[in-house]
């Protein structure tokens, strides 16, 4: 990795100038101040954790709140601020904009702003940065996303295969034989995720998975006007969602269209909201350990300013069982 | 969770009792101290870490050594206690045999001997344990092995599709596209994962795919004279291979059968062990970086310990290139 003497040589400046520059000393022009930044970008020199000021990580929030306890982003926050503040770190929370991402480059971002490492919540695969993860020199830890081969990023999530196991093997114990399921759009990498392990699941529990079973749009109206009825009329008698927002919108419509839940039709969201509690009936749905999921994120990025290349750390799934699903009608 | 109290009245005997009967003192019978370690693992009950004597971790290791450098599991051993014993953790290493599972259940094998946590390197899919680590409530640690749902136990290991993926872009951009595949037998977890990895990163790469161009044997011998002269006579101009002595195996056979390396063939390894870079040529090969893997080792049963359920962690597989692979001939 780049020394800040490489990047004075490089720039044909003193040591302490680039050292001033990258830690925003006052005295240093706006022009140089860049230049350095640009250069140690180029080079792939990395603000070492140790010497960082302070030791500040950015927790980056975008598609997700994180303000009060029902809000689904607030216990990870929770959870990530509890490891990383007795560690010494100072955790400042970000609404990443389209904005900062197409002005800034990643890894200039972060050392403009003396970031040792970052975490993610809630980018979509179409988010500016997530090509720059592929190469960016930067601790990174993401939400459920995930890049290929770069030992300065990884993935934390709960693990998607082993929720769908668990709601398939539980529609199947109750004698559900055609599932559908339906999805928000599959621009998110968590969704994508989701999508095949419920296929993936159906076919190892030998139930017949077939896509036209199934659906995806990025409004959840769209769900319920184009894909919902064509999955009724279809025949399944139990309906999986890819997370609990879209199955308590599809437990309202059910209802509207006269169905009785779960007499008449078995419903299963993802994430364990506290929606899921309150739903009438209270929704079957399998459970994120939030909290655990903000420590986690922490022990990964902490590893990954260690020079540990992690690449997924998965936390196990838990189906909640409550009174959306039962046995299907004969 | 049982508790002490509970375990003492299910046996009609105080508190202390079964307590000492657990830290094995002296002044209790041996029938009463099985009698309490049988009731303590059928409830469920578990020594919580702060309070066993010393904070013992046991350390299994099994077809597998640990002595030297040069053995596969002395990396992992040494990151481990470099994390477990300034933490305030003895660890101990214990060869385990078949016998030790047949006569012990798991539970109550770690709380007998006053084990706070397990980590096991080298079992196979047919060792008695493995059943048990289903249900076990010992917070456990398997290397390159998995267990479904059960919170107490997670997962560490390379990416082998990771690995996978390096391997087949690096033969494909060297211009191979017949690419046969040798395994040790794939009756351990790990060598399953690696067989379908190469497979999926075949298709995913676009080159042909051919169960007809692997083979798996329990001897090496047997892969040697058994399946790889059919790889060779179907046309294979590289051999991907499941392990590195495995490697070292087929490159000195090839060379027997007076092939050049990597002229004629071109051979892959996985592992990185010592002996890649003595061969002639060196082995180009997937690099486990094993004292990380012993790091995580221990931050992974340290989160379990602490309640956090992680279910797998991932470490970035690196493909070291050597010269052992070159373009094929015309």
């Amino acid at each position: 990795m780049a020394t800040l003497e490489d990047i004075a040589r490089a720039l044909g400046v003193s040591k302490s100038t680039v050292s001033k520059a990258l830690n925003g000393a006052p005295d240093v022009s706006a022009a140089v101040r860049a230049a350095a930044l640009d250069k140690a970008v180029e080079m792939g020199y990395a603000i070492p954790a140790r010497r960082s000021n302070g030791k500040r990580i950015a927790l980056f929030i975008m598609n997700m709140r994180c303000e009060t306890p029902d809000d689904f982003g607030y216990d990870i926050v929770v959870g990530f601020r509890k490891m990383a503040e007795p560690a010494g770190f100072q955790v400042e929370i970000i609404e990443l904009t389209r904005a900062i991402q197409e002005e800034n480059r990643y890894d200039a971002y972060m050392m403009q702003n003396r970031y040792c490492g970052g975490l993610f919540l809630g980018l979509s695969l179409l988010d500016p940065w997530i090509k720059e993860f592929e190469t960016c020199k930067t601790p990174t830890v993401l939400y459920d996303n995930s890049v290929r081969g770069n030992p300065n990023v990884a993935q934390i999530a709960v693990d998607s295969f082993e929720g769908m196991q668990m709601t398939i093997a539980h529609l199947k114990e109750l004698g559900h034989k055609k599932i559908g399921y339906l999805s928000s759009a599959l621009q998110a990498y968590v969704y994508q995720q989701r999508y095949h392990a419920f296929f993936r699941a159906m076919d190892e529990s030998g139930l017949p998975g077939s896509q036209s079973l199934a659906g995806s749009a990025y409004h959840i109206s769209e769900c319920l006007t184009q894909h919902l009825p064509r999955l009724l009329e279809a025949g399944c008698t139990a309906i999986v969602c890819s997370h609990d927002n879209l199955a308590y919108s599809v437990l309202l419509h059910c209802r509207e269209l006269g169905l009785r839940i779960p007499e008449d039709i078995s419903i299963v969201g993802f994430d364990d909201m506290p929606l899921c509690r309150y739903a009438r009936p209270p929704l079957t749905t399998v459970r994120q350990d939030r909290t655990n999921l903000g420590k986690s994120a922490f022990a990964a990025l902490s590893g990954l300013m260690n020079g540990i290349p992690l690449s997924t750390l998965l936390l196990r799934a838990e189906l909640i069982k409550r009174s959306s699903c039962a046995a299907p009608k004969k």
